[in-house]
């Protein structure tokens, strides 16, 4: 597939970078374009995100503590529980507990 | 509104936190599964971008130009001009134009 | 205090940006020059401090746990007693304990 | 060497963690200590840098284009100069020039 007309600059030769083709330039719009709604899609959940943390401050909830929850709730399970003990051990040996 | 079992850290009441509240469980469950729903959208979101810039990549563009082009295009342009005018001034005061 | 030469991009005003004078350019020499070496400096440390935790884990520490402790370590203890007790009620509101 | 006491997370037995040694615990705290003598050290180098920033400020200088002159004249020369050909050719093509 004949490179449309970017020299990647990683690998751009010593010639001078040409000008686009009509194809390429349009290939690269298409891309562009495909990337900016797509981000605007994830710009309004991190919104809706924020929304229910801030729903959840609301009611009384330690927003904090919920951020840790739902990290903690993407561990394997047995993991955190030996992580947690090792962290026991440190922490008790430093007279940290 | 009565807060229902949770002390934030922040204004937690010496006393130890009380166990929740029927009420409150539900409530603080019904929250966890909307911040995990949206945050499983936002993964495939991400998902997809990386695979436009994956497919960009195929097609001999460089993705980290392209990345540039997308945070470029996110900026005021009156004031992208400006700061690449003070740009100029500055690398061209230390020779490294 | 004449501005030297710098039309920060934030207040720029519409006239193009002049040139910089000698005094403005060895100043924002003289300026780059201490921010390249405390930079430096920073990059030494930060190198001595992975060389630590590489030390660390070939005596059979958890490297992960290891930063976790540095981190608590950081905190205020009564502000973490706190938010421990917030996250044990929330995880076990959410059967996660 | 006999590992000392710590059965990092990644490779914990199934048998639970057994306590400290005091050789351990000494070593661990030697450990503990040395991160966070270093880790003051890069806090204070932070915050010579930040001053240096304020002071850049306050002649008048714009921090954000300061700090994009640091990043840049981090780069191999030769690499920037094909990357920005490269970004000149795809804001071109997209109309941003």
């Amino acid at each position: 597939m004949a490179e449309p007309f970017n020299h990647s600059s990683a690998d751009a030769v010593s010639a001078p970078v040409q000008g686009g083709t009509p194809k390429a330039d349009e290939q690269l719009r298409a891309i562009v374009a495909r990337i900016e709604r797509l981000e605007e899609e994830k710009k309004a959940l991190m919104a809706d995100i924020k929304e229910v943390y801030d729903e959840a401050k609301g009611n009384g909830f330690d927003v904090k503590v919920l951020r840790q929850v739902i990290r903690i709730r993407k561990q394997d399970r047995q993991e955190r529980m030996e992580m947690e003990a090792v962290l026991e051990t440190y922490l008790g040996a430093l007279g940290d507990l």
